[in-house]
C-alpha cells in the first residue's frame, strides 16, 4: 500500500483551487454547512467497513485493490472536507475558533491522523485502524443526543453516587476474593488487579467465567457481589428512567409550543389553556408528497397544519388546506374510518392530536368543540 | 420420508371441491376470518414440536412414523388454509391484495416453502426446518402487539440514538481491543470482526467467555465497555418504561371511553367529568356463566354493566341486572364482605371501579355518591 | 438413619392427646392461627439448612447425629402442626376445606412427603431433599406478595405479549443457528433442542459460554439475538415498573384512608379534601417502647396518632398523647431540630406527614395550618 | 518493610504536642470538621492504589521503596486524623460519643487495623490489605447517598418481598438441579451448596459457565431459572425506579422551598402558588467567577438570585445584580440568543426556571408575567 500518486495530486488540486469547477464549488458549499452531507455518511460507512475488511486476511488478500482504493478515497474526501471547512472559517475570520472546536478537532483527526501515522512509519495495517475516528463525525448528527446529554447532566448527582458505590463494592469484593483465593488459584487471583478483573465482570453481570472463585468463602463473597450487581443495575435504570421521562415531556412541550401559538384555532384560548393544549399535541415534520391519511383506514388522531399545505383527494375534486387549517376530525367524531386520502404538497409541519387528548380537549374547551363540530358538519354537507 | 400419497390426494380434494362437505364448508368459513382458529393454534404448536423432534436423532428413530405423519398433516392444514383464503379473496375480487399483504405472504410461505424446498431436492431434514415460519402465523393474534409497536414507533427517536451510541461504542471497543490483543491472542483477536464478536457479547453483558482480553490494557478497555453496557441497558429500559407508561394510560382510556358514555349512571355528568371518570374505570369482558363475585370474599371494587346481564343469587330468589345497572357497591360501603354470588348470564362487558377510585369518585361527585348510597340502602332493606 | 423411636412416640403422643399439657395446648392454639409462628420460621430455616448440610459429605460425616436429630425434629414439628390444624378444622366442620386449600396441601406435603418417600424405600438422602417444600410454608407470610401478584395480574396482557415475542425469537434463533452450525459443531449444535439451550442462555444474557457459535453467519445471528435480549429486558422492566408505580400508590392510599377518617383533626375537611390528604400521608405501625423522635435530631416529618399512645419526655415531666393527637410539628415550623424524645407506650398506628407534603397541606388548607400553629405556640409557651 | 523510625517519631509528635506549629494547628482544625478534607481524599486514593500495587509482584519489586513510603505516609495521616479528632471530641466532653459513632469506628479501623495486624505478626502483604477500609472514609462524602438510602428504606417492603422470592427460586432451583445432575456430574453438582453456586450465577444472569447442567431436564429447569432471573431483575428495577422518581421530586422541592420564599419576586404569591412555583424551580450553587451565560448562546432558562451576586458584562459598563434580582429572561421573551456575558462575583445560589416552566408560570400568573415583561422592556431601553 504505497502512497498512490492520485492521492497526492487530488490533495494538491483540492488545496490550490478547490472552487475551480462549479460542481465542486456547490459540493464545497454543502460541506461547509452545519450538518453531515449524504456523501459524508457514505464515506464514513464505507471507510469503516473497508477498515474492518483490511484486518481480515483472506478478504484483504482477495480484494486488496478495492479495499485500498476505497480507503484512500474516503481519506481524500475527509481531507477535502477539512480543507474546505478550514478555508471557509478562515475567510469568515474565525479559523482558530473552528480549528479548536470539538467539530474542528474531529475533522482534523479524521483528515490528518492516518497520513501522520503513515509518515512516522507506522505499519499501514495499524495506521488505517485510526479510521475508526471517522465514526466520531456522525456524533453531531444523532437526533436524540442532546436530549440524552441533558438527562445525564440533570441526573449526574445520583448517577455519580451509584458509580462511587459501584467502585467501592468493586474494590471491597476484589480485595476480599484476592485474600481468599490467592493461595488456591495463584495464576488467576495472584494480585488485586487480577481480582478486580473478576470483580468487574461479575458486578456488571457479564460473567466471562475465565476467572472464577472456587473456595466456599470466595463463592459466598461472589454471590453477594452478584446481588449487588442487580441492585446497581436497578438503581442505574431507575435514575435514567426517571430523568428520561422528565426530559421527554420537556422536549415535546418546547417543540410544540412555537407551533401552537401560530395556529389561529388556538388563538382564542388564554395562555393557561394554551399551555394545557401544548401538553396534548405532538409536532410532526413531513416531506412533500407524503400520504398522511389513507381512505378506509381507522383514524385515531386529527391534525392541525402549523406550516405547509395538504391536499384532500375528494371524489371529483381536490381541496387544498393551508396554514392553520385542521383535518382528520371526521373519523374521530363519526364512524372511525378515514373518508379521503390526504397528502402533503410541500414540506409541512403538522400538530397531531391523539384520540384520547381530542376527547379531553373537547371536554375541557366546549367552544373549541363547537368550532370543530361546525366545520365537520359543513364538510359533511359539502361532500354529499 | 417419501411424498405420501394421502397428502397429494388430500391436496387435490381441497383444491378441487373444498366446500363439498358441510363440515369442511363450515371450517373453511371459519378459516377465512381474520383471527387464528383453534385448530390453527394446535397445528402451529404440534408442527413446531415435531419439527424440533425431527432433529433429535434418537427421538426421530424411535417414532419417525408419528413425527412424519404430524408434520405432513400440519403442512396439509396450512396449504388448505392458504387455498381457502386465496379462493375467498379471489371471489371477493381482492386476490392480489391478500396475496401480497403481510398475512398473505406468511400464509404462502407456510404453505409453499417446504414443498418447494423438497421439490428442489433439499435434504428433507433441512427442508422441514422451514416449518419455523409457521410460528409467524401467530403474530397477528398476540394481544398487546399493537400496543408494543406503538411504543416502539413513538420512542423510535431516542431508541435510535441509543442504538447509534451502542454501535459506536461497539466499534471503538472492538478496534482498540483488536489493536491491544492481536499479537498476544492472534487466534481469537486476529481481525476486527473477531473483536466485534467479543465486543457485542460484552456490551450486552452476555459474556460467553470464549474470547477474553488478557493484556492489562485490554482488560481496562473491557471494563469500560462493561460499564457502558450497563448504561446502554439503563437508557434502553428507561426509554421503554417511559413510553410504555404513556401507552398503557392511552389504551385503557380509549377502551373505557366508549362504554362509559353508554352507562346512564354517568350520563348526568358533564364531558369534563366523564373524561375524569374514564381515567378511573377499567373494562373487562367476561364470557357467560362466569362467577364475578363470590359470597364471603373481601370486596375491593364495584362494577357497572356496560353491556350484558348478571344474575344475583340472593337467598330464596334470583335477581337479574341488565345494561347500565351497577353492583358490588355494598361491600365498599359496609362490612367489606360480599353478600351474594353474582354470575354473568351471557357475554358481558363490565366497567370495574377500584376501591381507591370509588372513594375519589364519591368525594368529587357527591350526587353520584348519593345515588349509589340510596340504591345500596334500598337493596339492603329489600334483602332483609 | 433408621426411624428413631422417639419420633414414633412423639407422633403417637401428638395424635392421641395433643392438648394434655397446658404449654402444648397454648402452642397448639397459636399454631391453628392464620400466620406463621416464630417456632415455625425457626423450623423451616434450620430444616432447610440441615437438608443442605446432608448433601455435603464431609460436613455430614462430621456431624451426622446433629443433622439427623434436627431434621427429624423439624419433620416432627411439621407433622404436629398439620395434625393440630387438621383437628382444629375438623372440629370447626371444615376439615375438607382446609385439607384441599393451598395452605392445607402445603402443610400436608411438608408433613407427609418425606415419611412417604422413606416408606416407599427411597434413598434417605434423596427423600430428605423433599424438605425443600418446607420453604413453601413461608409464602403466605411474605409482606408484599399480594401487591406483586396484583401487578402481575394487571399487567398480564403486555407481559404475555413479551413472553410470546421472547419465545418466537428463541425458536427462530435456535433453528437458524442449528442450521448454520450443525455441520461445524455437531456435538453442541446437533439438534434444535441443543440450539434452544444456547438461545435461551443468550437471550436472557446469561451467556454460559459452553455452547457458542463459531461460523461468521452464526455469530451475526447471535449478535441480533443479544440485542433482542436487551430489548426484551427493557420491555419487561418497563411494564413491571409502570405497573408497580400504579400499585404502590393504590396500596398506600387504601392503608391510609381508614386511619385518616378516624383522626378528628381531619374530620372538618370535606370528602374531596380528605382524598387529597390521604395521598400525602403514610401509615406506620410501631410496637410498644419504640423511640419515634430523638432529641437533637433533624426533623423532616410530623405525626398523627391514628390509634395508640406516645409519651413525650419533657424536662421534669412526661406528657402522654393519645388517639387523634399530633406531634413533631415544632421542628417543621421552627428550628428544624427535635426538642424532646418521644416514645410509644403501646402498639400504635401513626400517620406520617413528610416535610414536603406538610408544606403543601399548609398551603392548601389554611385552617389546618392555623390549628397546628396555635397548638405549636401553646406547647412552646407551656414548655418555657 | 520494618517499622520505620520516622513513623514512630511522627506519631509521638502528633500525640504529645500536635498543635505546636501554626500550620499543623490549622490543618488539625480543618480535620476535626465534619467533611473530608482534600488531603484526606488524596490519602485515600493514593493509599488504595499503593495497596493494590503492593500485590502486583513485578511492580512492587521495581518500586518497593516508593510504595512502602506512600503506604506508611497514608497510615500516618489517618492515625494523625484519628488522634486529632479524638482529642477534639474529648475536649468537648463527647469522647465516647465520637469513638463509638459509625464515623469514629471507621476512623479507628483506618488508623489501628494495620498496626494491630502487623503487631500480631500477620504477613505484611496481608496486613496492608486492611487498607481497603480506608475507602469507607469516603462514604459520608457521597452526595446522593442520603437520597439513595431513603429510597431503599421507603421501598424496603417490596424489595424484601422480591428478595424472599429470589431466595426461594434459588433454593428450589438448586435442589432440583442437584437431584437431576448429581449422578452425571458429581464433581460440580455433588452437593446442594455447589448447586446453589450454579443457581445464583444463573439467576443473576452472570452465567460464568464453570458449572452448567447437561441433562435435558436439568436444562429445562435452568431455562425456567433464567426467565425467573429476568423477572426478578424487572421487579427490582421497577421498584427502584418508582421509589427514585418520588424521592427526586421530594429532594428538589425541599432544596428549593427555602430559597423561593427569600426571593421578593415570589413574595406576593399566596402559599399555594408558592408550592406550585417551587415545583418548577431548581437550585444551583455556583462558586465565584463562574460564567453562567455566554453571549450568543441559545438561552433556554432564566435565573433568580436567591443569594450572592452576578455581574452583567454590557458594552461599555458592568452592572451588578444582587439578592432577589432575576436575569436571562430576555432570551426567553425575544430572539432566543443571550445578549451579554454574565458571571458570578462570589459564591451564589441561583434558582433556575426552565423554558417550559417559564411558559407555564407566565400563563398561570399573569401578574408575574407583567413584572418580568416590564423589567425586560426597561433593560432593553437602557441598553440601547
Amino acid at each position: 500500500m504505497p502512497y498512490p500518486a492520485f492521492f497526492i495530486d487530488g490533495l494538491h488540486l483540492a488545496m490550490s483551487k478547490p472552487l475551480a469547477f462549479p460542481a465542486l464549488a456547490q459540493f464545497a458549499a454543502a460541506t461547509t454547512g452545519r450538518n453531515m452531507t449524504k456523501p459524508a455518511y457514505v464515506a464514513v460507512a464505507s471507510g469503516v467497513i473497508m477498515m474492518v475488511l483490511l484486518t481480515v486476511d483472506p478478504a484483504y488478500e482477495a480484494a486488496h485493490h478495492w479495499v485500498d482504493a476505497v480507503l484512500w478515497a474516503c481519506l481524500a474526501f475527509f481531507v477535502f472536507e477539512w480543507v474546505v471547512r478550514l478555508r471557509h472559517a478562515v475567510l469568515a475570520q474565525r479559523g482558530w475558533t473552528y480549528a479548536l472546536s470539538g467539530r474542528g478537532l474531529v475533522d482534523a483527526a479524521a483528515a490528518a491522523a492516518i497520513p501522520l501515522a503513515l509518515m512516522f512509519g507506522t505499519n499501514p495495517k495499524s495506521a488505517w485502524l485510526l479510521g475508526i475516528f471517522w465514526m466520531l463525525k456522525v456524533v453531531p448528527g444523532i437526533p436524540g443526543l442532546r436530549q440524552l446529554r441533558r438527562v445525564l447532566v440533570q441526573e449526574s448527582g445520583p448517577l455519580l453516587s451509584v458509580l462511587v458505590i459501584f467502585l467501592m463494592v468493586l474494590f471491597l469484593a476484589a480485595v476480599s476474593v484476592y485474600f481468599l483465593e490467592r493461595d488456591v488459584q495463584p495464576a488467576t487471583f495472584g494480585s488485586v488487579p487480577a481480582a478486580l478483573w473478576w470483580a468487574i465482570a461479575t458486578l456488571t453481570t457479564v460473567g466471562y467465567g475465565d476467572v472464577v472463585p472456587i473456595t466456599p468463602l470466595g463463592r459466598v463473597v461472589a454471590a453477594v457481589v452478584m446481588i449487588c450487581g442487580l441492585g446497581v443495575f436497578g438503581l442505574w435504570t431507575g435514575i435514567l428512567a426517571t430523568g428520561f421521562a422528565a426530559e421527554t415531556r420537556r422536549d415535546n412541550f418546547l417543540k410544540t409550543w412555537e407551533s401552537v401559538s401560530k395556529v389561529p384555532f388556538f388563538a382564542a384560548l388564554g395562555p393557561a389553556a394554551i399551555a394545557d393544549v401544548t401538553h396534548m399535541l405532538r409536532t410532526m415534520d413531513l416531506p412533500a408528497r407524503t400520504m398522511i391519511i389513507r381512505k378506509g383506514q381507522t383514524g385515531d388522531c386529527m391534525y392541525f397544519i402549523a406550516a405547509g399545505e395538504v391536499e384532500v383527494d375528494l371524489p371529483g375534486k381536490k381541496v387544498a388546506l393551508g396554514d392553520g387549517a385542521f383535518f382528520g376530525e371526521m373519523a374521530l367524531l363519526g364512524n372511525n374510518l378515514r373518508s379521503a386520502n390526504i397528502t402533503t404538497t410541500r414540506l409541512s409541519k403538522l400538530l397531531v392530536l391523539d384520540l384520547v387528548d381530542f376527547r379531553l380537549l373537547m371536554a375541557r374547551h366546549p367552544d373549541l368543540a363547537e368550532t370543530i363540530d361546525a366545520e365537520a358538519r359543513r364538510r359533511a354537507l359539502e361532500n354529499k
